[in-house]
């Protein structure tokens, strides 16, 4: 479906017969890692909504915009394959409808991570999702771990707005040598894609560190540097340890936290990140 | 009601029975102003609810928040004469469970006007407004148009955040010299009090000229000025002509237009506005 009334129409029938609604926002060029939220979605709800939309607004002047994978046709089959009931995806005139003035503000959560790297990224990216949330309203709304500091933007979004809506995580779907799958992975090269895992590698081995004891992040994330240094088509962006909930960098493991990390591979740039517990008494 | 979660439970068993929902959200201290509101939603919905809750995200520092009237219990019984079904009066961590870290940002419309004057004051009305919208759930929401800034810029938010809810404006509520309600006016001493319609007659002259054919804003205002100026009592703020949608400012009368005007009766700040629309071929 490619109009707000048509979806809204759609799924207020469903709504008045008593069905849940669950939804699973996408940018399409949908992938096992999308799909996995999806069947996650089908499995939980009555009436399952994707929605494809390329949004925009959540993509700085310098970035893959207009590069960004596209392909509606073999979304629309692989969503027929799980078996949603509604896709929307709606052309950018049907959900900007005249010039936007009214954003979503993040303080404290985007300042960290992914934040100070793309200006503006997750203000557009919780502002098109109150958007969908809207035209939607779904009782539940699936987001995958892999972009980790949206999932906790988004479920601060929620609490902090009251949207009756429950977020849930999905666990990162991996490839078999551990790269997250990304929309973005289509871009690498074959030495990039050769190259991509060392990310994972880095994540695991400082959550590995952490589990055995080690308490000095600044020590954790130096072992972490020498492993993305020794990979040559590697540049590293930012690699953290963070508070998994408010996203502040800590200094000493104290309990749980999340460790995130981006990296340049050419062109591309790709995200990942694992949580770590301390084991007890470590 | 006390509880999100009451509220809730009792709306969604309406909304189930196919009931229609309004929302007249109040900071309580009702006067003739508000029950005009609440009176035009009893006409037009099923259930009527009113929200009283003085919202400390909009004062800015030097406000009164502290001092601003409260009188719970002669709210509820004007509550009941109207028939409101229900009424959520909610304590402020009722609403704000945790640190809020989502805020509603609004560019251009809070740029002039009372935005200037009250750094925080729209962004604090419209995250609130955005809760209580999303606890309620309303299909019809009343703003009355003596917060005119206030009005384009909730309408502004359901049409850019998609929210399935119908926006009603309410015409001013005005005493017989003209005085528009508001439950700051329980503030004036005698004299200010008598000062206070100076603001009207000022708007009102504005009106006339414009209806007249003047066209020359600059004209306007300065004849309005020496309205204000005569009353020794009264300290104007700000008094504009701007666009009655985008806000801005105009410079020369080419059709309907805003005017809107602040001023301050020793410690008591009011607004007021006036719509005004020149002859055909004036």
């Amino acid at each position: 479906m490619r109009s707000v009334a048509e979806v809204r129409e759609y799924l207020s029938r469903a709504r008045r017969a008593g069905r849940t609604i669950g939804l699973v926002p996408t940018m399409g060029a949908l992938h096992a890692g999308n799909i996995s939220l999806m069947e996650k979605a089908r499995g939980q709800c009555d009436v399952l909504a994707v929605t494809i939309f390329v949004n925009p607004l959540q993509f700085g002047p310098n970035e893959d915009y207009q590069r960004y994978p596209r392909n509606l046709e073999r979304d629309l089959e692989a969503c027929e394959r799980v078996g949603v009931d509604v896709v929307f995806a709606p052309a950018f005139e049907a959900l900007y409808v005249s010039e936007q003035k009214i954003f979503i503000e993040i303080t404290q959560l985007a300042d960290h991570l992914c934040g100070p790297f793309r200006p503006g990224h997750f203000r557009g990216v919780a502002t098109v999702v109150a958007k969908l949330f809207n035209v939607i309203q779904p009782d539940t709304a699936y987001f995958g771990e892999k972009d980790y500091q949206q999932l906790c933007i988004i479920r601060k979004m929620v609490e902090d707005l009251n949207l009756p809506i429950e977020i849930v995580p999905v666990a990162t779907y991996r490839e078999p040598d551990g790269l997250a799958l990304s929309s973005r992975n289509v871009y690498l090269e074959p030495e990039g894609r050769e190259a991509a895992p060392t990310l994972f590698r880095a994540l695991s081995s400082a959550r590995k560190m952490i589990e055995d004891g080690e308490k000095d992040v600044a020590v954790i994330k130096e072992s972490s540097a020498w492993i993305l240094d020794a990979e040559s088509h590697i540049r590293p962006e930012y690699f953290e340890i963070v508070d998994p909930v408010n996203l502040q960098p800590v200094t000493e493991i104290a309990g749980e936290v999340r460790i995130a990390g981006a990296v340049w591979i050419g062109k591309t740039r790709l995200i990942d990140n694992v949580s770590a517990v301390p084991r007890q008494g470590g």
